[in-house]
């Protein structure tokens, strides 16, 4: 943990550049895995199954039993606090639909975009030490309301063959049906190539090591979309003297127990703070069950001290944080400067937390300077939009000639003719 | 030329297949060419510029004087033209701009996401043959309207090392001041990476060739973003035998004669309106430049016979086409049973010349079967969407234990801590 004080601008572009994750073994290895799920299907998934996640089988489809059976072992109270969860990001996320609205262009043409779900989508939630439950929320319920007709939830089975009972109560909740035991690049394989259990999509989704995200990046060159590249979790604290030190180390302990990769940065105006938080880190560090993953990641946390607000605002900006917590006061008057961030949290009683399980919003955000052009996962993810246009002959008349022009100016004379060979038509009756 | 006449739908599949364009050579290639931009810069750009397109040079940047120039070789009419589709255009994207809706989702927590443009987008324009302006105005409008700050234009000089006097007019009067003389793999590279000449960017966009798809192809595991893969241009023509042949001729040649590798369909439940066409294409064939270019294209032009318009619209529906052409009566009445095209054309005067230039759509669309999870370039291609959330103590108190219950169970404590140490604070207060 380390104070910066007062960075110049011309310092800031090495503040803000993220370590470089750069595994030249992996590409090999997860081409391989594909090209080996691409030609053997079910058959390579049993392998792998059993060579990473050492289980036996041969049977890939979570049963209907087992998805009932995950409820009764589901604490009542976790149940409605799933439930309320889904209703807030169900909310948030059905206030996307968009109206079609059409737009008459010129006299007699109309055109108009329509949004229309993708048909078959693919989750991916990992498995591990945390099972990701609200991740599978973020992700099916966007799927459910766009209208996806086939969503497919690979996850990797425990060493006793099953799958978290919180993940498959989540998914019935949900109304996903198709949920399937395999995981890691070979998951991805499957829904990138389709095999005999488990249905091709035409989108991936979801978190996952570094052999998922390679194995995304790989099927994208295949044809297959995916929600957006991924990198380590972050969090960018921004804090004035107004804040309080023990939220924002709990903030920051928040992120930093994702994964010791996680990026924390914490700026402020006020060096107090920056010592008070720092302080209080140490203490709350000692109290929770990952501290030692908590810590190898505070090791890299930036602590940077600015002049004023307004520096600490353009340095986020730059840095593009995937969550940014606006921990000052009157928050919401900063808000309006925020360029580029994933998701952001305004003022002290509005923790991370709140959205990653329950306020509305979507958790699935860019990291890694990727919130510079990339938005996070939201109903538009799950939908294309169509254009659509009707022109009267009247439209085409009152454009026929421009269009004309244009295409000659071009050296498309078919182009042209198209048109041509209709206004022409049209003198004639 | 060919007649299919009721396929099966299991021999969809293998019809609704676009061909392989699979180049083993061009990867290794183009990644040379932008590790050589990424070292050497500009002068990798000169190098590569007097190899390439035969110009030496060792100025990039089109001065304001050859921008004011180009506007005095346009003839009147064809900037009027252009404006005209500027307008419309303008239009159509115009109302794609999304107002702020902040959602209430649990009392005390307001949740909103907010459009911000993508501060810098490089976009591309291809040389060669025929010098697409129209391209700049689907780019540079959206661009433009979105408010992307840092808007850069590279395409290859002509060689004489000129750029050609309507791309020069059209980004004059879109706005877009800087315009490198430079095409290619290496253009891509020189957006992605930034030289002393071109500004880094955060996305690219626009067409191009091989070396082009695969320069954006690789950039984007750079984290730089694109627009979307590419492919040949398509067009998929429905017709029924309300249909008048020499209008399919003419938007079936206007597709074919944008490259030997253009793809052109036509499906209809009228084998009369078949053979027409088929004949037309003959005549019309005779009579336009690209000739050449277009005979080779409709020699892979498939003609499918179909019981009925229902199946037509089943099929395309599997072909996810680029350009959906309904040249049937009642056009309108089945635009709602289209779930994966790029860009629809209702009705006899619907050209895709009108989509293609002037009617206010963009022609910027998915080809290649990526229609089924890829939308057109949009206003929302230039932007991100971030989210914001602000929750009062009474919001963080409606939903805290839910928050807590569910980070518990996913064994993440800090996350539930962040909400603790609030409630906490709360409750003393």
């Amino acid at each position: 943990m380390k104070i910066i004080k007062y960075p110049k601008p011309d310092d800031w572009a090495a503040l803000t550049k993220r370590p470089l994750l750069e595994n030249k073994t992996l590409e090999p290895l997860v081409k391989q895995i594909l090209e080996e799920v691409k030609t053997n299907k079910d058959f390579a998934l049993f392998r792998f199954t059993e060579q990473f996640d050492q289980v036996r089988t041969t049977q890939l489809l979570v049963s209907n039993p087992e998805l009932v059976a995950a409820s009764k072992q589901i604490p009542a109270e976790l149940k409605s606090a799933i439930k309320l969860a889904k209703r807030n990001i169900k909310k948030f996320h059905q206030a996307q639909k968009e109206k079609i609205k059409p737009i008459e262009t010129s006299k007699g043409i109309v055109c108009w975009r329509k949004s229309i779900a993708i048909e078959k989508v693919g989750l991916y939630i990992p498995g591990g030490t945390a099972p990701l439950f609200s991740t599978l929320l973020m992700l099916g319920i966007p799927a459910k309301l766009a209208g996806c007709k086939e969503i497919v939830l690979c996850t990797p089975p425990n060493k006793n063959g099953n799958i978290n009972p919180a993940i498959l109560y989540t998914a019935k909740l949900i109304g996903i049906n198709k949920v399937f035991k395999v995981g890691g690049a070979q998951a991805i394989a499957a829904m990138a190539y389709g095999t005999e259990s488990i249905p091709q999509v035409y989108k991936i989704f979801g978190p996952g090591n570094q052999f998922v995200t390679k194995a995304k990046e790989l099927v994208q060159q295949n044809g297959i979309a995916i929600d957006m590249p991924a990198g380590p979790s972050e969090v960018l604290i921004i804090a004035d003297k107004s804040s309080y030190a023990p939220f924002l180390a709990a903030d920051l302990l928040s992120q930093a127990e994702h994964g010791s990769d996680s990026q924390t940065i914490l700026l402020s105006n006020s060096k107090a703070i920056i010592d008070r938080t720092m302080r209080e880190l140490e203490d709350q560090l000692e109290l929770i069950p990952r501290k030692e993953i908590a810590r190898k990641a505070l090791n890299n946390c930036l602590f940077i001290l600015f002049e004023n607000l307004e520096e600490c605002i353009a340095f986020s900006n730059e840095y593009a944080p995937e969550h940014l917590i606006l921990a000052v006061k009157d928050a919401l008057n900063f808000a309006d400067k925020i360029t580029n961030a994933g998701s952001v949290f305004l003022g002290n009683y509005s923790c991370e937390s709140a959205g990653d399980y329950a306020s509305g919003t979507n958790h699935t955000l860019p990291t890694n300077g990727y919130a510079k052009s990339y938005s996070g996962v939201s109903l538009d993810s799950f939908v294309k939009k169509i254009s659509f246009q009707q022109l009267s002959k009247e439209g085409l008349k009152n454009i026929g000639s421009a269009i004309e022009l244009m295409a000659a100016a071009e050296g498309l004379e078919a182009h042209k003719n198209a048109v041509s060979i209709r206004l022409k038509f049209l003198e004639n009756v």
